[in-house]
């Protein structure tokens, strides 16, 4: 028996995660983040976490595999991260540094590309090779799964699926500055825009004309209310998003589509509005895709960086 | 010293290359494609032509590696054709069969795939891991590399870029049966349509209308010579090609954007008008792309089957 390690770095707590190299989780426990002094802690924190499991497990280093880091930034094949501002890291050798501190080999990914492997490892995509996953919660967070592996792109930003570009004319900036992303339109915070956007258009009665302020959970409830005010807006997300995961399906042509995040917690209701746009834009040869929601919830990143380290040692 | 071979299967003639296994060209050659009867003589055609060749170069099937073939049609990872219709072929186990008529080890890609892997390898993007090339022909072709590899896709339908939908409202179907791809707009004919469209707006003087049917080629002339119809349509070429490309720039994180095709023959000309709307929609993570006019021609495709062969060998 041998064992992999999953650490999914956050800006507010660290999630760790024992597991054996078959994927079996064994246990999973949290550490608080402490970001301050560009934080320095993070990595022995870290360190000495895994030496109390290890110990408490009677296991030692040399039967771990490897431990794989998610973080939330760009991260290299290399393990270099490019930036990680909720951290307050900025360029860091993150593999080489905790492989030394740890006395473990250790591997670095981007958190919402972990997080799409390990979907596609144990969780709603497993068996799949070719998996596209996005994440609607406040923003859209991606990730792009080739063969089995994460498709990382030459700096770390392969799946920021969030920035596409899908409406012209857009006055108000994105989070990341460009006008008309994806994560405008798609995100928790986007549906939330489009009933708002929808509600001022006229006078139509709706359920969502008497909540306070209108959130998407709102909407996809007045949905299944048969709310149709409520089925109008989904229609606008689903339009937006069935045609940007219609394009990625012609770039990368998966087998499945995962999504997950706080907006998936509706439930398969979101399909009957993203499938159709979805299927009438997509090419011929990249129509055949199963549509999936998320299984893992917040243990995709520990899933996932297990699964980073298993690949990579 | 071994030798690779490269087979660019077109649907009027297969191109043939004997490389030695660092890419050097040794010798190219053509046969017509004999489509009759759903493409049966292709595969005996060149396993005659290799042959001829290897006894001609007194070398011996031991010492090639590897041979690979590039096809008009969806191909997936294990060498078989969905189906290709400008060679008479359905559902068709290719590398298989071709090993077997061969008697040298063959692999199977889509074309488009292989002239980008071939401009990755040997060509205009020589050094770069993370490719995306475009071929602006009648159609758009395009080929997807990461880490120096082809993204096939589930069924062989990775980079089909040329189906991206990127225009609501369009009221002519695409080729492929859809409305609003890329390709109906910055493709050869694509610009020939945009520069009529553009013509018929109004009378503004252009030299445009004075050529009998304006071709994308027409449209770069004109450009040249500071025809402010023309620059206008190459704006509007840009501003679909740009942002496409901006967008398949967010899913896979490129560090060159090759394009390639008759198009492509204007030259750096249509990079003034590519790169500002890329610029401006692309994740600010993925921006830093170097932009490079394909180098390879008609032999991109023997080359990228050369390199087939030798990373699957």
């Amino acid at each position: 028996m041998k064992y992999l390690i999953g650490i999914d770095v956050g800006g507010t707590s660290i999630k760790n995660g024992l597991f054996t190299n078959d994927g079996e989780l064994i246990c999973k426990w949290e550490i608080p983040t402490r970001t301050e002094n560009s934080g320095e802690n993070i990595l022995p924190d870290i360190a000495k976490a895994i030496d109390e499991k290890l110990a408490e497990k009677n296991i030692d280093k040399s039967e771990v595999i490897g431990c794989g880091l998610g973080v939330p930034g760009p991260v290299n094949e290399e393990g270099v991260v490019q930036r990680a501002v909720n951290l307050g890291w900025g360029y860091f050798p993150l593999a080489e540094k905790a492989g030394e501190l740890f006395g473990i080999k250790a591997y670095g990914a981007n958190d919402a590309n972990v997080a799409a492997l390990g979907e596609a490892w144990k969780g709603a995509a497993a068996g799949y090779a070719n998996v596209v996953m996005v994440t609607l919660g406040t923003g859209i967070g991606g990730g792009i799964i080739v063969n089995g592996k994460i498709l990382t792109g030459c700096r770390g930003a392969g799946g920021e699926i969030g920035h596409m570009h899908v409406r012209d004319g857009e006055t108000k900036p994105c989070g990341c500055g460009n006008y008309g992303c994806i994560e405008q339109y798609a995100s928790a915070t986007g549906i939330a825009r489009l009933a708002r956007e929808r509600l001022m258009e006229n006078d139509d009665e709706s359920l969502l004309r008497h909540v306070g302020s209108v959130s998407a959970k709102d909407v996809f409830d007045a949905i299944k209310q048969g709310d149709e005010v409520a089925v109008e807006v989904g229609q606008r997300f689903g339009d937006y998003l069935g045609k940007a995961l219609a394009n990625i399906a012609c770039v990368v042509n998966p087998d499945a589509i995962v999504i997950g995040g706080g907006v998936s917690k509706a439930g398969p209701v979101i399909f009957d509005y993203v499938k159709e746009p979805f299927e009438k834009n997509v090419f011929h040869a990249c129509r055949q895709v199963d549509f999936l929601l998320a299984k893992l919830d917040n243990d995709a990143g520990i899933y996932g960086c297990a699964k980073l380290a298993l690949d990579k040692a």
